[in-house]
């Protein structure tokens, strides 16, 4: 790629980006689109509408840059919780670090670079290849590559510190947040699994007896765990069914409410739809009774068990229970609303299986995306779309045509796969057997971030022949040489990447195309709708998160070979952070508050990217003929490691769980609650199986002809 | 090696074996040897001396079998301890593996390696080699390979099955001895480290403080360490002189107490020696009196604190204390005698960084023993010693000094250099900061192992060529084809290891050579030897357990290859199983009781002998002609390592740290125990740095000049 071809498209996407912005300005004032751009002040009914003239609503101005900007960080904790301020700590991570690269970068490596003659570039300076701003263009064994060695030791050391700063601040931040929190009944309460029932005794008995046994003073309660999954159905029927009904009857319109009771519609007697459904909703109800029923045969040998302070809780959790380690196995509970009940509703061996499966897949998936994916790409050739589609052959053969499909139709087939794969990661670790939502993320988020190094970093940098690359792996020693011939040759494709799909992603997740187009379908089809029951989405941190993270792998790989890179980055991240806090403060609400334990996998992941550089340095070096630098760059992987093992131990266990001087604490502060006998009566029933409790549709439901059924069916 | 070779050298070593049984049955019975051959008894002065006549005394009677043999489970339990009692329990895996291994090989596998023709052996039975009795015989892509292939599940499926009941059976008699146990103080105390101290204050109100705010119901009390090497090194020298000086006193004998004062004490002034101890004695009181005194300074951020009761223990254990995790960081105590106080002598970071060196020189003695080995050999090569020494040409070159030299020398000097390791690894696990000898012991015992498998199992195997072929391992996709080629052949050397090696091993185990030597060498230049503090040997584990393992890694990688092996192995098991038992009821004395804490050592040995065995099998089918099979095998090491992580699940946390279920259990029963009182008063001083306490010469110590001052020295 030549200068002015990047210049160009560094413009095209300003340009796209300012088209963004100025659209949502006006676009977000709109009352018609507060759902899209403002869902989160929606459900907290906090936005007051009006107060705004026909004329201020057509005209594009900055005001949301500038609340985005001025909320002060307190006031961001406290609106969005822990888990989105440790989000933009991202950014503001990366900011710093790569400021720090960019001025080391552009000041003294870019120039070394240029004053270099190995790629005998002599065009002018518009024609000048992206190429000769890297590493490559520096002379082999050229002594000016011992500020590039110099640059690699300070830029790891300067990374390393602000990472130990960062990790210091958000665990103070999470041990204040404990601190300040109100009584959580996660805090009180453990999963206690396997729990070993002889045969004629029921669960309850059992955990009951063994808690009043060994936790005398701290046992409080326990909810059994039932399998409810066939229940669960019934009432997610019922629900959709109870919707359909009271949107009949309100709109009171008769001829709308017959209907066909055959075929889809169409065939068949017309019947009264408001009948119809009422029998139906019966039918529901009766099948509710039996199954409550013989729910109490479904107990799951699991069970949340509450304790009476966060200490006692704490010393059940992390005390091995029993002589046979595999029963009573303890775990701290999650958040009453985070829990992910279908995981109860499958049998232990099932769930081994899922779990194994779930692990083969993902590998499976990660390692062999990119074989379908060229598959179909290859199908996008112009002789094969030519044979399949013969009417089309003159217009195929226009040049502007011919140019888009083959430039840009592969890279979009590849972005539709790309798109699918944070679900099917959510997938398969619902699979995995864990017990909250907050956790199945996290691992989702963990397997994207593998899966996007996998296949867009090495399937890019080891193009073309990647399968007959891939034996590289098998190959350690050969993993240096290999890399450092193929990163820099890639500076180029990376540094378009990031002005391309890193700015474009950024400036439409501002935008938010597909909930705004669905809102005016919506709108038009639908009327307008209710949003009363509306719900405002979560931030997809599982997909975000590995995005973010690229463009920070992408850095500090390239801030040595290609430091051209960095400013293109630094534009990234303002524009990121301004943006999501934008988002955070009015379109995402937090579905759990599991206090920034993200960051342990984004501090994994920086260090994973440091090493990464250092073996890449490691084979330049060797390449440029300066093998002793090749040498002494080796102790550096060997201390970001050793400082990773020491953050490990200084920081993580923080994140695992909260340490006994809290704990002690805060249970000390309860003890004057005047709150608290209120708090153990809501903490008995705090975690029961929704689908077992009474159905709530925003205090309209009293009228149901079968939830006094349901309201029974607490067991 | 041809099969009458190897009859011969059966022949041998059993009769060898004969004979250091004969020797011993003779030695042990003359009141002399005692001191060697039953040290146990001595220093717990069980011994009934006399009652047989001196005819008796010199017959060779097989009762020593009769009482091994017969001593019952709980009998050798309660004499030897757990400890001993699991090292006994690898001779009982053994047997039993083998003897399923040996009837399914010996029926079965045998005669199918005869009738295969792949060799070409037409000699006789007598000259048969020992090659045609493998499965290198059995001719290419024959069917009767399947056999091999059911042997190898049918194998891993028993081995697997009996691992799961000796773990389960060690599990029980662990917990069974928990409960059996008296007051330990050990279970009701922990290790403190990383005690933030401020400026100013000191240790031991820090951590009063700490635990009384914290853990007010269940604290006792603490002893906070102190660095006390130095006054260490001048209470041992203090001991050697007291020693001395009630030597010479009680000889009372003028003439030897003059000594010149001078070099080497032949020069100089002719001294009194009584007069002159008693006045060194002195100057080392004063000593002892200036290091006391400085002693306050010298507190070691870390105590020892004791608790109420086991359960109040285990909660300071297991859950976190501080904010900062590195702070107030919680450890299992060990048993007070079991304590390695070097280790607190020494600060963090030179702590850590000989962790580090440990590492690192342990993993290079690994790697790299066979170079300075190999070297040393090669000066035994008959034309270097000609050069070296000139004059004894003539001897070197007879027939049977040759045939000597070159055949044991070589093997003679890799036994030498391969019994300075256990020690080597024992020093270089003391460096690893671990805080009590049975954690050195066994972190020895992991390294020992490994060194075995690396330097006996792999140095032999890939021989000759071992450091070309050491590049196998940077491509473990060519591991099992190596593997498949170099094993098998090797399999003679290892039976003839088996027979020489390990028959021998164990004799001479028997017969204790050196201390008997010793012991002869001290009565006849010393007079008989006093016995009252005298100290029985312990059993080094770290040297026996590798030894006796690696014998079982042979026997189960071998079984498919030749199954000509386990006949021996089964005759060196049926030996080790008497003769351990024999000693560790009359030999060895048990220095700590960690509860059989070596057994998960053993697990995981096995499953890696099962793993080696699975990957040479994959590549022997390879190499057979039978790609099906060795695709069919690869689910094999798979189930293995799952049913592995099942075991660790299952089993190992009970090896940890005992169940809240037992803690409790045996809480309770002390409720109502008059004697707990007088426990916790030990208790309390239970953990005082041997340095520091007043030194008793079994209760003749009370006219030392210097021992007053020692009984104030405790701080």
């Amino acid at each position: 790629m030549i200068l002015s071809a990047l210049l160009t498209s560094v413009g095209i996407n300003l340009g796209l980006c300012f088209i963004f912005f100025t659209l949502y300005s006006i676009l977000r004032k709109q009352p018609c689109n507060l759902i899209v751009y403002a869902p989160r002040l929606v459900s907290e009914r906090k936005r007051e509408e009006g107060g705004q003239s026909n004329l201020e609503r057509l005209l594009a101005t900055t005001d949301w840059v500038r609340n985005a900007w001025e909320t002060s960080e307190e006031e961001f904790l406290s609106t969005a919780g822990l888990n989105a301020f440790v989000f933009m700590r991202i950014f503001v991570f990366s900011f710093k670090i790569f400021t720090f690269g960019g001025i080391v970068g552009l000041l003294i490596l870019l120039p070394i670079n240029c004053m270099g003659s190995q790629l005998r570039d002599n065009s002018d300076f518009q024609n000048k290849s992206l190429d000769s701003f890297s590493i490559s263009n520096v002379n082999n064994g050229s002594n000016r590559l011992w500020i590039h060695f110099c640059a690699a030791y300070v830029f790891t050391g300067v990374v390393c510190i602000l990472l130990y700063y960062e990790y210091e601040y958000i665990s103070s931040k999470r041990i204040a947040c404990f601190y300040s929190s109100k009584h959580e009944p996660h805090h009180f309460s453990i999963l206690v699994r396997g729990i070993p029932v002889p045969v004629g005794s029921n669960c309850t008995d059992i955990v009951e007896q063994f808690f009043q046994e060994y936790h005398p003073s701290t046992y409080h309660s326990h909810e059994v765990v039932r399998r409810s999954s066939k229940l669960q159905i019934l009432i997610t029927d019922a629900e959709r069914l109870y919707k359909r009904l009271t949107h009949l009857k309100n709109k009171d319109n008769t001829p709308q409410r017959q209907r066909r009771d055959g075929c889809l519609g169409l065939f068949g007697h017309k019947v009264d739809m408001l009948d119809h459904y009422e029998k139906t909703l019966g039918d529901i109800a009766d099948n509710v009774r039996i199954e409550q029923c013989s729910l109490a045969g479904k107990e799951v040998p699991a069970a949340f068990v509450t304790f009476k302070s966060r200490f006692g809780a704490a010393i059940a959790l992390n005390i091995q229970e029993s002589v046979n380690p595999t029963h009573w196995i303890t775990e701290q509970a999650p958040e009453p609303q985070d829990v992910y009940w279908p995981f109860f509703s499958v049998t232990f061996i099932r769930r081994w299986i899922s779990k194994l499966v779930a692990f083969v897949a993902c590998n499976v998936l990660t390692m062999l995306f990119l074989i379908p994916v060229a598959l179909v790409q290859g199908l996008t050739h112009l002789d094969q779309l030519e044979t399949m589609f013969p009417a089309l052959k003159n217009i195929l053969r226009m040049a502007v045509v011919s140019q888009v499909i083959t430039g840009y139709l592969p890279i979009l087939i590849l972005q539709m796969f790309l798109s699918v794969v944070p679900p099917i990661m959510i997938m398969l670790s619902s699979l995995q057997g864990y017990i909250s939502w907050s956790q199945i993320q996290k691992s989702a988020c963990t397997k994207v971030l593998w899966f996007t190094i996998w296949n867009i970093f090495f399937a890019n940098v080891l193009s073309g022949s990647a399968f007959y690359r891939l034996t590289v792996f098998l190959e350690p020693k050969e993993f240096p040489r290999v890399l450092a011939e193929a990163v820099p040759a890639q500076a180029s494709f990376f540094i378009a990447y990031v002005v391309t799909f890193g700015w474009t992603n950024i400036a439409s997740e501002l935008f938010q195309l597909i909930p705004l187009l669905y809102n005016y379908i919506k709108v038009i089809f639908y009327g307008d709708g209710d949003t009363d029951d509306f719900e405002a989405p979560s931030i997809p941190y599982h997909s975000e998160i590995p995005r973010i993270l690229f463009f920070d792998l992408l850095g500090v790989t390239y801030f040595i070979l290609a430091p051209l890179i960095l400013p293109f980055l630094l534009v990234y991240f303002c524009l990121g952070y301004i943006i999501y806090r934008n988002q955070l403060l009015n379109v995402y609400v937090a579905k759990y508050h599991t206090g920034g334990e993200f960051w342990p996998t984004v501090h994994n992941y920086t260090i994973f990217s440091l090493i990464l550089m250092h073996i890449i340095v490691i084979g330049i070096f060797g390449q440029k003929q300066l093998p002793l630098a090749s040498a002494l760059i080796l102790p550096l992987p060997i201390f970001t490691l050793l400082f990773n093992e020491y953050c490990r131990k200084r920081f993580l266990p923080i994140f695992k769980s909260y340490p006994m001087e809290c704990l002690i604490k805060k249970d000390r502060e309860d003890q004057n609650d005047p709150n608290m006998s209120e708090f153990y009566d809501k903490l008995a029933s705090a975690y029961n199986d929704p689908a077992l409790m009474p159905i709530k549709y925003s205090g309209r439901c009293c009228n149901s002809p079968w939830l006094p059924l349901l309201n029974n069916s607490r067991v």
